[in-house]
């Protein structure tokens, strides 16, 4: 939950009339997102996203994401398409950070996940990689093998804190990743955190995919693996291979794996369970006790990690 | 910010079957207010606020403030109007809280207030009394002079740590208070809690006043002494005396003060002052640190209280 800067009526006014969206009717904080200051804002043409992108977020970046979403919305993937501005540009300045307006999409993401929507959204990620194929930006994915060492190395100190001997159990994962992690896969464009709350639907039919602003280039057999690790898994941590199914099925439905992709795909999960984990892990030996930021466990994805390390049959991912 | 309950899209949507305003679109937890949990509603009919009462509301209150509600909107208020339910009930539950929709009003709340906020929030005031005259519920105000010595006594031992000599200082006040609060002066319905983020406007058309949750039976006056707090002290805690022109101007417009209503202006103001001071000061040394709330500064009140203190002309406070 999240309103790191507040924008006061007559900035957004100036700023709304370098736009051809009409005036402000209200424009309130939303509690999501723990990145960005997001309002949702009306006005007297319709309904809108207003993202403040605040000090975690590169500006030098926004091109791409900003683009990226615009070229995925012309191929029918349903997502925040940028507002230009009067002059053309979607990326301006509000409250002295970088801004964008975005249109406002229907629907809800699933508090609880149910295997009915895993199908739709593996389709709809295998929509995403194929939209993405003519996108001429890129973007390195600096969360990939090579990011999680400054990660570790920055937790690892105090790791212990967390749980005893995790720093060197991490470490064993990570040599491991560094040395076997696949490179000749399909890559392209992925989305890269693609969890429930970037997901809305309406039932069961999936209406939007939200918030980019990790996407980048990689293999795209690994945004699946992310997928796995974020959709998969229950409550009580045990996998549940009907909703990996639905996910890997629906997936296939539109872009069938390789097999090179199928054999790396529980080795490509390990990874990205390491990956939230070192994040979660960082965040939670820095984030400050006053902070409006509720933690997220990283443990939670010490057990996603160890059950990708235990899996030997493919069977167990819908594969 | 605050989003206290989470709401699944499940339980949404079995609560919303028991209303006649479709299905919902979406379901955003909204960044404002710090009592209860709020949700911007859209539906297939229109947009809408939930608002689920947390622990510091008490159930028994809520037909005072939900009835109170739609007395003051049938009568021209721009105020949220509670929805009722198909079985003719605004109060229902939802994720085990008590739960209402109410209608959604446009405009924002100033970020920072000028001198033309305050003729039309005056004004607003002064019919929000007219038109709260025949409202049959009543309330006593649990926060008026009774209610600030409790408020004291857990607030004494620790006051030090905010401000040295901070408890001997409110006693003397309180003391003060306790003797010479005047009782005798027109009463009614008051909002008592009209904040700048508690009015909408659009431009400077005032066009909504929102959160009732403290709203109560007490003396006219006192609501516009809270006015004068809230609105007529600039960030530098300097007193704008234009601003204080306006609001009383606005007021007096629509209802005219008596002079014994005139006279009391300066002792109701400097109480209310202690009144935010001490729920502020309570607050401050009653959050734990890692709670998602923003505390606010006690002392800021403290510094209206010595202005108050230190008025002898009642041209000071526009009058």
């Amino acid at each position: 939950m999240a309103v790191y800067t507040e924008v006061s009526d007559e900035e957004l006014e100036a700023f709304l009339a370098d736009y051809d969206i009409g005036e402000a009717r209200s424009c309130k904080g939303i509690a999501e997102g723990v990145e960005n200051s997001n309002y949702l804002l009306t006005t007297t043409a319709g309904t809108y996203m207003l993202t403040l992108y605040e000090k975690r977020v590169d500006p030098r970046d926004l091109p791409f994401f900003l683009g990226l979403m615009e070229h995925l919305a012309a191929r029918g993937i349903p997502c925040p398409v940028p507002v230009r501005g009067r002059d053309g540009s979607a990326l301006r300045s509000l409250a002295g950070r970088p801004t964008a307006i975005t249109t406002f999409l229907s629907g809800m993401w699933p508090r609880r996940i149910e295997a009915a929507h895993c199908g739709p959204l593996g389709e709809a990620l295998a929509r995403l990689h194929a939209a993405g194929g003519d996108f001429d930006l890129r973007r390195p994915n600096a969360l990939s093998v090579a990011g999680w060492r400054p990660l570790l190395e920055g937790a690892r100190s105090r790791a212990h804190e967390v749980m005893p001997g995790l720093a060197e159990e991490l470490a064993e994962e990570l040599a491991l990743f560094e040395s076997d992690w696949p490179g000749d896969l399909p890559a392209g464009v992925i989305h890269a955190d693609l969890f429930q709350d970037n997901v809305f639907f309406l039932h069961t039919r999936l209406s939007g995919i939200i918030d980019f602003y990790f996407a980048c280039n990689d293999l795209l057999a690994y945004d699946v693996a992310i997928c796995l690790n974020a959709w998969c898994f229950e409550p009580d941590r045990s996998f549940n291979v009907t909703k990996a199914r639905a996910l890997i099925g629906g997936y296939q439905r539109v872009r069938p794996l390789s097999d090179a992709e199928k054999a790396a795909m529980g080795l490509l999960a390990r990874g990205a369970a390491l990956r939230f984990l070192l994040t979660r892990l960082y965040d939670w030996l820095h984030t400050p006790a006053g902070a409006l930021v509720r933690r997220k466990d990283p443990l939670e994805f010490l057990a996603k990690l160890r059950f990708h390390r235990g899996v030997t049959d493919l069977a167990s991912y819908g594969l």
